[in-house]
């Protein structure tokens, strides 16, 4: 098995842009990577797409802005972990020699989706979960209730990491919000369903991020910076019965589990993560499912300030899904992205210093010890 | 590169099946392939669903109905070809060594869809094509009509390759239409856009298809009948300009050629060919692009009975997307079962008799000469 490089990055705006289409968009987001790679776009030999809602054959329409035609593209869905499935199936390309370099463009467009104002799918007929009313919001509500009863949780605990991922994305040039708030005002905002207020779920977002992906030969004619993905893991979920508790996260144990082995390190040698945090009480509940604390502890780590920039192991530099926003097909892939600006040290005011490895994870179709498929994705990248 | 054999095919009925669920049909399908493999569904590594629309986290969703979780498990889209390059990509894990056995379930519900029905994409704000009015039937009357003035193409040999498909299907017990139809009967349905009446239209169709691919090793700890997958393409189309003569198909002109190369025979080794056969006409300039007869005589070529069953190289037995049905994620992994089931000898009244090599083909978002993407995938498979 060969190194994979990331080679090149790039990420649109993003934001509320119903006049923008995927294809400007995607388009936009693979411009800057192949840029950034400094690569003549010809040298792309496969391509992937992410979009997790309406995808319709978009790898080609987005390349063919930019002259790419006649190779090998694929458009992949995996709900929230769309960007983390095309950049693992790319990876394995190349790390087994398939081929030497190409590309990944994760994007969506939710404000103009027909379908992301249903992104509660619609129920099956066989379906208990969803014809009872689950909804994503009421199902992270019940882990935050879940949260307060056994654990002690406040409801200012459960509202810190939208505090904080509010705070980090005011140094990211590229997030749809900007603006930092305190733990009264996130509690303060709008009720969407007990305990979760408004500013505690992540927004309605558009965006594109992109990635060059190669061989370590290929990226070392480009550069001396070489991040490498130290390991790709793609996992389904299993289905607990509903007497499981639900603010442990077994599929992502076992999909960290699984990245850390095939890595070969463990959760003390991150230096940053990256992780969906689509409703605030997930990421205490991910702190514990990583392993970066012990299970149990992660509303005290939490108050440590250990996941802060500066902190033990910072989470969410880029603002996270709550506050950079959560464009669903582009979030796998804009982890990526984000883990390789600070493997660099190009992360601006976010950076974290001396960053040498991090983990980009995204989860998608989640809810834990209930039957919902579920997806997820983890890359762990090295400098 | 390893030898990748298919080792199980399992097919649902085809036909407007509102009642069914995605994950029904799919794990019908599933179930199927997986009897037919005689293998124990714990054995499957990893698994790739197809989906053309409203793709959603579906491998999962249909796979925890026969209890396969925690695996690698995506989805996939590629217009038409969806099936075709979720076989592609499982097909590259094995060859490559990653994995050594997986699944691949097309399925499509195009009856209950909310997008089917607007299969013809909404124009995009930049896509002049379609602002014009541009439809999948109407692009493929243009084909037809453009036969009928520059090859001297009757309303009878466009109605031909209809006729010869509803001929074979009445032999397929999966097929949607099992009903044979004159030529005066094709051309005197309801007119859709001139040329093209109604019977030259495929219909809509629900359906799934599912295939177990594994390596030599593993495969013959099942099997004595080793049905290899020669060679597989994916490629995407490039945008000639609407200049080119629009019943030459370059992209799969360039597809086969590469499936060709790849597996080291020529046009004139086939023994059947099962391929994209949405408009009747297509089906006449995709013998050319092929390579099955030289260009400019594909109206001879059918004219002489080549492609029916019995004939020099017979084309769609299955009955093909006009009379089988065309449930899109399905088809392209479709037409790699009835291919398997031909060099099995296991296709009952239509089988082609001494079948020892094949070409399933699926092409989507498919318009000849214009700038609409295009995606396309061949496996050829031999005994």
């Amino acid at each position: 098995m060969r190194d994979v490089v990331v080679l090149g990055v790039g990420q649109t705006m993003f934001g509320k842009l119903p006049n923008s289409t995927v294809d400007e968009l995607g388009s936009q987001a693979a411009k800057k990577a192949i840029e950034d790679a400094g690569i003549d776009p010809r040298g792309i030999q496969i391509a992937y797409s992410a979009r997790a809602v309406d995808a319709q054959v978009n790898a080609q329409s987005i390349l063919k802005r930019i002259g790419i035609t006649r190779i090998e593209m694929h458009n992949v869905e995996n709900a929230c972990a769309s960007g983390s499935t095309a950049v693992h199936l790319l990876w394995k390309d190349i790390a087994y020699g398939i081929y030497d370099m190409g590309i990944v463009i994760g994007v969506e467009t939710m404000t103009t989706s027909s379908l992301a104002g249903r992104l509660i799918p619609p129920s099956g007929k066989d379906d208990l979960n969803r014809l009872v009313g689950e909804t994503m919001p009421s199902s992270f509500a019940l882990i935050g209730r879940r949260l307060m009863e056994t654990r002690g949780a406040t409801r200012e605990d459960l509202a810190y990491p939208s505090v904080k991922n509010h705070r980090n994305a005011c140094m990211n040039p590229v997030a749809q919000y900007k603006k930092p708030f305190t733990v009264e005002e996130i509690i303060n905002s709008k009720m969407v369903c007990d305990p979760l207020t408004l500013f505690q779920c992540c927004p309605f977002t558009d965006g594109s991020a992109a990635v060059v992906l190669c061989s370590e030969a290929v990226a070392k004619r480009h550069t001396t910076k070489l991040i490498k993905i130290a390991s790709s893991v793609i996992m389904s979920g299993d289905y607990e019965t509903a007497d499981e508790e639900i603010t442990r996260f077994s599929t992502v144990e076992r999909l960290s589990n699984a990245a850390y082995e095939k890595a070969g390190i463990g959760p003390k040698d991150l230096d940053l993560i990256e992780l969906h945090d689509a409703f605030s009480p997930e990421e205490i509940c991910a702190y514990e499912a990583l392993g970066i604390c012990n299970p149990g502890d992660g509303i005290s780590f939490m108050r440590s300030g250990a996941t802060e920039i500066g902190g033990k192991i910072p989470v969410n530099p880029s603002g996270g899904l709550l506050s950079l926003g959560h464009p669903l097909g582009a979030s796998g892939t804009r982890v990526v992205c984000e883990v390789t600006l600070h493997l660099r040290g190009e992360a601006g005011e976010r950076q974290i210093r001396g960053a040498k490895v991090g983990m980009a994870e995204m989860v998608g179709g989640y809810i834990a010890g209930m039957t919902n498929p579920v997806a997820g994705g983890i890359q762990i990248l090295k400098n």
